[in-house]
């Protein structure tokens, strides 16, 4: 393959100048930039991405940090956020943080050495305080992870609204609630703390189920909804996230329990798995292609020093009807 | 942020000598480095990843690039691949191509660039002939592209047995099998066209109905089922791919048509969506981890310059008997 070298040889001028024709800076007359880029077309002189990336001081990439890339939550944001980056010209990085230890902190120390340009940061398990040190542009999905960070989340609080008026409507006085973890510190804009406040505001009674932190294996879904059957089988509703209700939907019958007419059922998020198979789940949705195309705006914003002054994006849920309740 | 000069500067030595530390290339006296190491800690100097890239000429960054990521085949895909490939100190870019004209060929010239070091290509819509100009490593996910490029895939011919043996086992004889495209070139290694031939040669009788090509959206799935229902609602037994079966199931419902007792269907990828809700697909798995572990194995190998003599990978296929069989 011709090196640039060869191109500068071919073309009678310094090997700087086709660097400056290269990555399109600094003065070049006419007549140089011609003579080069006839000796590049002439010897299929391919310009190295590396050497323009250390020219601009960019990578033009992009890392998306999520708990797990397989999950439908994430890889239909990872979707959405992929062709939105592509769009502003950056590539997507991504990468998966379960079962590995210090991978957060490895992803950050590659911002601080310029691997990638941003991170959209999905997975939160380190001390905020390591946030702290990094001064690369990071937004946050779904978590504040520090004053200076961006985040862009769905409406938790909206989205336990909604939760309840189902719950009323149908009737739901005693109520199982499958979470991620009782230990966490509850985050004020967190689905599952809004939800329990105010359901326990309306006088309806409220069995917390444990999944697990940072749990998204079928098996630890199948385990908690087993669980919950097990220790509270005259609740008349469960409320989790979708693969959680999915498993639910399955013991139920099982156990010949009829959903809707003796249990109802709700999940969060509302992934495209909530509208396949026989039975739709009665959903909250969140809007994860604006949530995507938000996250991507934003980081890219913060990439080029457009940083604007909202620092909070809070977008709107919707409810999904399906078969699991009234 | 300190740069090289800097630390150049304070160490009292030439910015190569800083560069050849950073790289951990050439010779430095143990004395040289103690001090251009202790000049790197006072001035908190973080080395860029850009410029260490430029030097080793690596990107230390792996492609994959897939008709839709979000997809629970490519889903599953990307997340072993990634996790692999972490291990063996590569980074994930992803790219989906659905929509996006030129995609591929946009790819292909960024690997020529050197911005990715490989490329593991799970979406083929671009002639053969354009493959041929890359040098670049490059492994094919489940089709030929060419003598120079190793592919992985599952053995789509056993998987053809398998599934015959299921529908010979229920009893069928007049199966609907819902296809990518019936216009395509029948690959030799390709599930539709094996089954297809081998359900002649047993005397089943096939009708087949078109998906689309590339089509991996929901509606498009459930268009395709709606239509292989109205065209022949005489069958015993529908074979497509997950989401496909998935919608079939949905519409045999809506139909009061039983599954399995007067309708088999079977699911071809076995992704985890099969085996979530009230019921569990009937399945052809494909071993999505270990066709994931081979390509990441495998444009390793090519990357590092370790290119093995097996230029074919096939994987063996699965049985997941679910619901919608006897």
């Amino acid at each position: 393959m011709a090196s640039i070298n060869d191109v500068a040889k071919k073309a009678n001028v310094a090997k700087s100048t086709v660097s400056l024709v290269v990555n399109n800076s600094g003065y070049v007359s006419a007549k140089t930039r011609a003579k080069v880029e006839e000796a590049m077309r002439e010897l299929n002189y391919v310009p190295s991405q590396l050497a323009k990336n250390l020219s601009s001081r960019r990578s033009n990439i992009v890392g998306i940090v999520m708990p797990d890339v397989m999950h439908p939550f994430f890889a239909t944001f990872i979707k959405y956020a992929e062709l939105k980056l592509f769009h502003y010209g950056y590539m997507t990085m991504v990468c998966g943080t379960i079962g590995r230890e210090q991978i957060e902190e490895s992803y950050l120390d590659m911002l601080d050495r310029k691997a990638m340009d941003g991170i959209i940061m999905g997975a939160h398990t380190l001390d905020i305080d390591r946030y702290k040190k990094t001064k690369q542009p990071i937004v946050a999905l779904d978590r504040f992870i520090g004053e200076h960070i961006p985040v862009v989340s769905s409406n938790h609080y909206q989205a336990a609204e909604k939760t309840l008026e189902i719950l009323l409507n149908n009737k739901c006085r005693h109520v199982i609630q499958l979470v991620g973890s009782m230990i966490l510190v509850k985050a004020e804009n967190d689905y599952a703390s809004c939800c329990h406040e105010l359901f326990l505001k309306h006088g309806i009674q409220v069995h917390q189920v444990e999944v697990g932190h940072n749990t998204f294996t079928t098996e630890k879904y199948k385990k908690a909804a087993e669980m919950a059957f097990h220790l509270y089988p005259d609740v008349d509703a469960i409320i989790g996230v979708d693969m959680a209700i999915m498993e639910c939907l399955a013991i139920a019958k099982e156990r010949n329990i009829h959903v809707p007419n003796d249990l109802k059922l709700i999940a969060f998020d509302g992934t495209y798995i909530t509208r396949i198979g026989e039975r739709t789940l009665t959903a909250i949705k969140q809007p994860i292609e604006k949530l995507a195309n938000a996250s991507v705006d934003t980081i890219v914003q913060m990439i080029e020093g457009k940083i604007t002054a909202k620092k909070e994006i809070i977008l709107d849920v919707e409810v999904q009807l399906g078969d699991t309740t009234l």
